[in-house]
């Protein structure tokens, strides 16, 4: 199928067309230009929501749980469960069904799995391009579930409109919410597992965590939740808090600005690649490969090989 | 003093002329493409040696008994302890004092702390123009000391000729070799506090360990040496394997071609931080800006936007 016809079929609801064309941004296929062309002027409608939050805070259940009341005020949703510890990618088919329980023969939810280690740039490259699809293929809400683990969370949330960090009790409350950055990225906090021993002591700690974190003035306040995603319990009101959220987002203009924001690191992380492949590929013959040496024999200096790699304005 | 005079005087020997030169590099200073060019062809003639291992091994004790090693044998060596979980750089006085110790008053020794993190491209940016200041201000060692933790041990690996990676008894012995990554970036293994009990257990998971790695044909056989750092025994031997691993280098061509490769990596970030800089900085007007726009509206695709901003070839 041609990029246009494949993009036709997935803006007229088929998720083979969808995924097929998610499969194209894994693989960094050369098609990915025309396909890009072909989406952009269907971009720009679907919310996107983050989750994020240590293993074991529930996640999974959360997201599906979320999907189910999202699918109650009838919206299409699309979910990329990001693994930025896994090599592989796409064909985590199992996974995905096992994950989509309820949602599997819900032709209204789309789910994919993604992974983004060893690929170039990581999440920062080919999850914007998977979003982009679902966006255009007429998702309402797109999903990004990924597990908090060094960087991850913080490109979640720069590639969000609204992100939700998970915690639970039981899990090093205080610890796990003082973790470095996950105070900062949070528009909700959910707590889940709320029937458990210790839920209002994780709430009560990030309460007090929160108040005390600086913030500019008229920025939002950060709302706490609690759910028991198990059976459902809460996610009504995080349904709601997203929209509330969202409203906020539209009024002040920070959703215009957080979208440029992220056009802007996707084309200039898409223009650093390009400009790498145009210097020469590592061991290539390039230019760069010639002027390295230069530098490496002391017969000129990094700056001034940049300088001639770089060429005038 | 002109960029010209500091170089002249770090190569008269002025430790405070290095410490400056450092300085600058660390502070990113606009002096410094002129400093690169009048150190550009001074250098080469540093051997560049890495020193990492988890916490607790031994590590400054460990430089501070090979820099002893080494100056018995009439050689200057420069040391940068990098640290990369630190924010702070360059005033680690007090810290650099106590690290020197028997050093504090030798002139053939410099010793000083780098910090590396939140600075653009971290190690990869800074540490190797450091080395390029030693290298050329006349040392014949520049020893790379850093903490194994995340990425910054195989960072050190690509900057070094010869990389040690150190391991002591006690420390989850098989757990610390298995580490990802390690057993490929050492070329000498030196186990530390080999008086302990356990140090043979080490050693001798270690070699099992290296025996079951693939190599390939005619790549250097890592050697596992043993040392007590504090009454400074086995260094001696240290420093012998170093000079053979330098000259197995030198033989096999593997040297120019580590330093041409160190030397694409340098030019390469710097020229992708000229590209960031011409295309305008985040949240200004420049070029970047006007497209991210156009994309985040739908008007344009990332790949017609990188296109734009690169230009013809």
């Amino acid at each position: 199928m041609r990029p246009d016809e494949l993009v036709a079929a997935a803006r007229g609801g088929s998720p083979r067309a969808v995924a097929r064309l998610i499969s194209l941004v894994e693989g960094d296929s050369p098609l990915l230009r025309d396909v890009m062309a072909e989406l952009a002027p269907h971009t720009g409608h679907a919310r996107i929501v983050g989750i994020t939050g240590s293993p074991g805070v529930g996640k999974s259940t959360t997201t599906s749980a979320l999907v189910t009341e999202l699918r109650k005020r009838d919206q299409r949703v699309g979910v990329l469960a990001v693994d930025p510890s896994s090599p592989f990618s796409g064909g985590a088919l199992l996974g995905d069904r096992i994950r989509m329980g309820d949602h599997a023969t819900d032709a209204g939810v789309f789910i994919r799995s993604m992974a983004s280690r060893g690929h170039l740039g990581g999440l920062a490259w080919t999850t914007p391009q998977a979003v982009r699809v679902l966006d255009a293929a007429g998702f309402d809400t797109v999903i990004i579930e990924t597990v908090g683990v060094g960087q991850s969370e913080v490109e979640i949330a720069a590639l969000a409109d609204t992100t939700l960090v998970l915690l639970a009790p039981g899990m090093g409350d205080g610890i796990q919410a003082a973790k470095a950055g996950i105070l900062e990225i949070g528009d909700l906090f959910v707590v889940n597992k709320a029937d458990r021993e210790g839920a209002s002591n994780v709430s009560r700690d990030l309460r007090g965590m929160l108040s005390l974190a600086e913030r500019r003035e008229g920025a939002w306040q950060p709302e706490i939740l609690k759910t028991v995603s198990q059976d459902g319990t809460g996610l009504d009101e995080v349904a709601a808090a997203i929209d509330r959220h969202h409203a906020w987002l539209a009024e002040t203009g920070e959703l215009g600005e957080r979208r440029a924001r992220r056009a802007r690191e996707e084309v200039q992380a898409i223009a650093l690649e390009m400009m790498r492949a145009r210097w020469g590929d590592v061991g290539g013959a390039g230019e760069l490969e010639t002027l390295a040496r230069a530098v490496a024999a002391g017969e000129s200096d990094p700056y001034t090989a940049a300088d001639r790699l770089i060429g005038p304005q």
